[in-house]
């Protein structure tokens, strides 16, 4: 890959968190491309914080893609496995 | 618009009942795009929504496009507006 790329996972966190790693990993100057992945619940985080770093931040940054997906979650108390929705989001600077 | 387009609105409900909606709308015959349009907390609900219809009951049919954005919302009670993140999710057969 010619590109850096970086990866961050969204979770229960408030929004601002993650939108201060996405900064900091644009600022930072190797990074062209930031990912925000998500699953279940945080998706709408996730959303909330590439939303965020387009208006009030780094308003060069353009959605490049956004994709969504199943994963099977196996618990870790046992039984059955469970589907859970995920998200991914690229931004670009 | 040369294609039928059905738009429907995801909230609080679980996600099956919008799946038979989007199925009810597909199976009508009049409509190859159905989009699904969802704020906060239910833009999860809206990718369970596209993914329990790709995986489980219409198989073909594909993601076209998935659009985020922000819109300004005033509360009913008065006070400041704020912003709530919006995401369209258009499925097509």
């Amino acid at each position: 890959m010619s590109e850096e790329q970086d990866v961050i996972y969204i979770g229960n966190k408030p929004p601002m968190n993650y939108v201060m790693a996405v900064i900091t990993g644009f600022n930072m100057g190797t990074t062209t491309e930031v990912i925000l992945k998500a699953r279940g619940r945080a998706i709408s985080t996730a959303v909330d914080v590439a939303e965020i770093i387009r208006n009030r931040f780094l308003k060069d940054t353009k959605v490049h893609a956004i994709s969504i997906g199943t994963e099977q979650i196996t618990p870790k108390e046992g039984g059955n496995p469970r589907n859970v929705s995920t998200m991914e989001i690229t931004l670009k600077k």
